[in-house]
């Protein structure tokens, strides 16, 4: 792995930080920095770029506050290791970091860190108070999705043909910002975004994306920040649209959000990480009528589907009238289903014709 | 996808189970066919294969039964469905097959199958009665690792270069048998299987695969069936030891354990995916003096540790001296301990100082 020009810039970031408190000391000031707050009352559904966004109220942590001590040398500490691993040209793992930085202080019976839950809000302080993304820190989150079609990855000296990764697709790394990953070469019109992994491995299997000229990722389940910044960066940078396939549950409509405007845990980053434009292409309860999907394999609500739904349907960002027939309909008719009960018509009738229906009807939700 | 020969081997085998019933039918008996039994009491440690086996014991099933026919139907159901998605070249997963299966029985109230726990357990008794893998059957299981290395992979119409995938790895896909994935051109002495997927990125990352001549494969916490397949292909086509880096706790051990002699539930199928020469390269509580890791890393032991601590012990293939040591020092020093925690040595000391210093030494546990 190389340094980047981006890895200098952070760098320069974080020496910024630590000269600016030096520069206090210096003068006899109190040390202290500003950081945005992270709390409920400071998250909000931005209107006008559609994502969930993190206000401007911001806090200051000092140094000389016996209330704000412990964290303030917690933050300095792990500006200066993220320095460090950056400098080392490596990437290390949350868990790593606390692990690195835990220690008993010398001549005391204190502890940098007591368990990882004291180091990950650091890291979050870190991330939003610099404005940098987690992944430019160096620090690698978990991922677990795949992704082929008809694109080229450049990542490192390596250069990765999407159309050839057979049945297993390609591992997405942690990392896929622009100073690491290189998208080339691309010949599709969308991004099919799917929930789950066998459905993923069915389009796959049947080279969907070849026939449709498509790229097909799957974050297996509730996907990692890399796929929503992949699929973001195929958005912005290739205009391509992206499709979301999901089961018509209220769980599968959550993901879909998540993907769409974001999540209030992560609502520091979102604006790098959700693709606002991104539509549900399915599955919808109104299916079950348009495509006669037989009744055995509808699934009924159970109570926590039912408060889910109604949680759901006050949402700024699900009030559009597509969104809120869907949800009466699915309580009037109390059922949800899967992606997998399209089986029921038939192994590949997802493929051959639930989704090129779909297509060329547009019939998606907002 | 095409088929192969083992695919017509296995179709083969589904239609003589039809047609052994349908003489049976012809011949005015009632229709019967024998199935191991899957009962913790069938079940043992074959000293000899040293995997996890069932033993040799069967019942059997009557369609004129009431105690049966339920089951009977169900069972004649999945491998009709089973044959026809060979037949069709495709793979479904077991959710798949269940919703395709799921029906009303005309002119009754009755439903083929309620819910996938019906239906799955019916699969497993296909498996073992034909004695042919899941994967032979054209159902896919979940599958969440990836590999890297220097080896090329033919699948289907793709040659894959696993020392061409960047930082991602190659997504290892739920079938690997060698009817659809062929191993070519391996250059390495050993393969690495790594517990944490975190810890499998820092390897990837340093290309420790390149220098240290070996394949690193992670399942991401207790690996899938492919990713113990594929590792048992390494060793019994290519000869290459496997060597599994876990944590320094019950759970990395028992995760081992499975890689190395099988798991209770898969007995019948163990012959096929466990590799009983696999080594447990690390961690240990002993490697807290050896490599001089500071006591702060280390997590004190919880009840439930010692519990599964307790049952470990007494397991047959954990009875060897180094083991029962290990086990016993844990308990003493009543602590355990992560991959991750070797970061406090340094952002790569595990690649750089851990790994070939056990490997150099040989310090396994067998």
């Amino acid at each position: 792995m190389e340094i980047t020009k981006r890895d200098k810039e952070v760098m320069k970031i974080l020496t910024e930080m630590g000269e600016a408190l030096n520069s206090q000391i210096k003068k006899g000031e109190n040390p202290t920095y500003k950081l945005p707050v992270r709390t409920l009352n400071n998250v909000f559904f931005d209107k006008k770029t559609q994502t969930i966004r993190l206000g401007d109220k911001t806090s200051e942590r000092q140094f000389i506050n016996v209330a704000h001590a412990r964290k303030f040398m917690q933050t300095v500490l792990v500006a200066n290791e993220i320095k460090k691993v950056i400098h080392e040209a490596a990437t290390v793992s949350i868990r790593d970091l606390y692990y690195a930085l835990k220690h008993t202080i010398a001549d005391t019976n204190e502890n940098t860190f007591e368990e990882q839950a004291d180091s990950d809000p650091i890291i979050e302080d870190v991330e939003c108070s610099l404005n940098v993304l987690r992944e430019e820190l160096h620090l690698g989150a978990s991922s677990k999705g795949v992704i082929s079609g008809d694109m080229k990855i450049k990542d490192g000296k390596d250069t990765i043909d999407l159309t050839k990764m057979g049945s297993g697709g390609w591992g997405v790394p942690s990392n896929v910002e622009p100073d690491r990953i290189e998208i080339k070469d691309i010949n599709a019109e969308y991004v099919l975004f799917i929930e789950k992994d066998a459905v993923w491995k069915r389009f796959n299997e049947d080279q969907y994306w070849k026939q449709h000229k498509c790229i097909i990722l799957t974050g297996r389940g509730q996907p990692s920040r890399a796929e929503r910044r992949l699929a973001q960066r195929l958005n912005k940078e290739f205009g391509l649209p992206i499709y979301a396939l999901m089961d018509a549950d209220p769980w599968g409509m959550y993901i879909y959000s998540v993907i769409k405007q974001g999540s209030i845990s992560l609502s520091y980053s979102e604006d790098r990480l959700a693709t606002p434009s991104t539509k549900f292409i399915g599955l919808t309860t109104r299916d079950v009528e348009t495509f006669k999907i037989p009744k055995e394999v509808t699934i009924k609500l159970n109570a926590e589907d039912h408060k889910r739904l109604g949680e759901m349907k006050s949402y700024e960002w699900f009030k559009k009238k597509e969104w809120q027939d869907e949800f009466a309909n699915m309580k009037e008719k109390n059922y949800k289903l899967e992606l997998e009960a399209l089986s029921k018509k038939g192994i590949r009738f997802i493929t051959e014709e639930y989704l090129p229906q779909k297509i060329r009807s547009k019939d998606f939700l907002p």
